[in-house]
């Protein structure tokens, strides 16, 4: 069954904006079992719009528009598809009554154009939007289905979870494939490529192994068509408890939790609270903790000591400790992670001191340099770690090793 | 002048990477001036590459293909385009030598694999790339010119800067895309629509907006198309002064600043430093503050008080307050924005505290309602928003909220 992910926008076409909207829905729906042919971003044009659903529908069994579902007269999705069926726009009371509660929960006065979101071409099935204006829509087709969604992402993925996936599953007949994803951390793709070379030759011939690096996490996602569910689940589980044999210390979870998340359950399960002493990271490791719903059970705060003043006069690094050894070394981080245990009176401590860039490289210490130290109330524990030269992405990599290493001093 | 870019890949196909290549493209032809008609990502088979460039060559004049151009299998663009051109494989020496000295370079030993890719169709001109083995290709046909490159991200945006956009220059003649950006915050995209309906109707004809909503801003784009860049930069300048007279008090920026950004620079100007003391965004506006370089400039750091405790103890939020009025209240956010004033002797403070969710809402407090606060050594500013239900979404609100809060309070 194929697909073809069309969106609808000038802002990808001009470079403004990442389409990072059908990288993951192509990831959502390669999931569930369809393939996708193409993915395609075209402009708000409607004569573009047209020509690329008649495009698609020759080879397409299945085309999800994104995009141009907006209140403005930029946006001309609904009434170029409106147009494209021959079907006239009708005001649906569904989404009238979602678009006024939107529109009321957030002491707004309804107006005009949000009257107009309404309104939905008469040959549709409505997909509705709860985070939105703007109503999904379901066209059947002779051979294709058509779905059009709106492109803000958080209501793109609530539609697509809640409502669009469960559709096309019910639609459309698929081959049963399973996936199984394993995270892993503090291990390069390299590395683990060659780790597990002899594995990854001998999986069964249906299986198959893929990479997904970035800086949070390196998955390996295991897949397998399988006619009988259970056979084919106890086959990758199968090959997972020898690959675990094989990795198993940079394993930290499997399905899709991140470290964050996986440290969070840990320090629940075990009744114990843990604060963050941030440099460089500038509060990126408390904001991930934060992004969990009730963390609340395991964090009561941390503290940002990005200059050598507040780490000295807040969290208690010594004056001479930042004089003789600097704010990026070993010293700093042990005093800055056991300042912040006695700080926030709690059982475990991170900190973080480093080097982001551009700026700020000494001698013997160059841009990424960066420690990380672990502590409770008995032990601290300190190692040194050189990233690279991208701040984002030195932030990115210093916050989850700093996770990483939490989790396995825990 | 019309392009499409065509990225040829399986990986991005199932949603394993984000395909950032073809943005970073459409974004330096848009530059030139250059229209991208399309941008279409497409797996590695011989008849889909053949097909969509069939298919592009309709409308396009200019075809740039990246990916499938490695020494592996699974890369079978080049082969693919000699078949399409009826051409033949064949050495070409300034390639060679390109492979040879890059392989050298490294301490490897030329092998099979790398003398193959100095292997290019006889009827192209090549683009050469010293940052790897693949070369870049140049065809020419009947109407368009066809473009194939490297798709290892930094090869292809060296050989574009150096060699791919001087040769386009040279090859087409080009009509001249203005475009400018407006930043705006503290207004829905609805609502700012109807603001500027009438000086939207007004626009020269050539000119035209776009709507580009995010949580972290609305922008808004104007492009002009004109024969002369300085009388149609002054089109434009007049139209954004116009502009200005009707919503300038939501205008926080031009072209492409983020808050975070914009108020970083303010506070250099002023020699003024902000300190943050967040609950519900856990630090999320600490790490925006400090993902600026050389934001030590204005920022020593900030707490992250997610529990009462910590807002009372090391924040000084009386214990009464928290019992009278509860954490998320004007009271709280007050003290806690005077709390972090004085703990980090600064001259401006941001406190947020609210109700993320999913859990947590109250009796008149649903999810989403947040107080924020904003003070200096003279006064201090709390106001309540109410924003959605999702946990994500409105700690980012809250965060673009209190900084575009504190921009508007300096």
């Amino acid at each position: 069954m194929k697909t073809d992910i069309i969106t609808i926008g000038n802002e990808i076409l001009i470079g403004q904006i990442v389409d990072t909207n059908s990288a993951w829905l192509a990831n959502e729906l390669t999931k569930i079992g369809t393939e996708i042919r193409q993915i395609i971003s075209i402009s708000d044009e409607e004569q573009e719009i047209i020509s690329c659903i008649k495009n698609s529908k020759k080879h397409a069994d299945l085309i999800i528009l994104t995009g141009g579902l907006g209140p403005t007269n930029d946006d001309i999705t609904k009434k170029t598809l409106a147009k494209y069926f021959n079907s006239k726009l009708v005001s649906n009371k569904e989404v009238l009554s979602d678009v006024t509660n939107f529109i009321e929960k957030r002491n707004l006065i309804l107006n005009k154009q949000n009257i107009k979101q309404a309104e939905v071409p008469e040959n549709c099935k409505v997909i509705r939007n709860s985070h939105g204006t703007a109503a999904g829509m379901w066209f059947e087709m002779e051979k294709t289905i058509l779905i059009s969604l709106p492109g803000v992402p958080h209501e793109l993925f609530e539609m697509v979870q809640k409502s669009v996936i469960p559709l096309i599953k019910k639609h459309f007949t698929f081959s049963n494939i399973i996936h199984k994803t394993i995270q892993t951390y503090g291990v390069s793709e390299a590395m683990l490529a060659s780790k597990i070379a002899n594995w990854e030759n001998d999986l069964p011939t249906k299986m198959k192994l893929a990479y997904l690096p970035a800086p949070e996490r390196l998955r390996l996602r295991l897949s397998y068509i399988a006619d009988d569910n259970q056979i084919g689940i106890q086959l990758i589980n199968n090959q997972i408890k020898k690959l675990k044999d094989i990795i198993g210390k940079y394993i930290f979870g499997e399905d899709d939790q991140f470290l964050h998340e996986v440290i969070g359950d840990k320090l629940r399960e075990l009744g114990k609270k843990v604060t963050t002493a941030e440099s460089c990271t500038g509060g990126n490791i408390a904001r991930l903790i934060v992004s969990v719903p009730n963390s609340s059970d395991y964090f009561d705060g941390g503290l940002v000591a990005y200059s050598n003043k507040v780490k000295n006069q807040i969290l208690g690094v010594k004056q001479e400790t930042l004089d003789n050894y600097g704010a990026v070394s070993k010293q700093t981080v042990e005093e800055m992670a056991l300042g912040a245990l006695k700080l926030f009176q709690t059982d475990y401590a991170i900190a973080v001191s480093g080097i982001a860039g551009p700026g700020g490289a000494t001698k013997g210490k160059p841009v990424g340099t960066t420690w990380i130290a672990v502590a409770d109330n008995k032990k601290v524990l300190a190692i040194k770690y050189v990233f690279g030269d991208n701040r984002e992405i030195n932030i990115r990599f210093a916050t989850n090793t700093a996770l990483n290493l939490l989790r396995r001093f825990i």
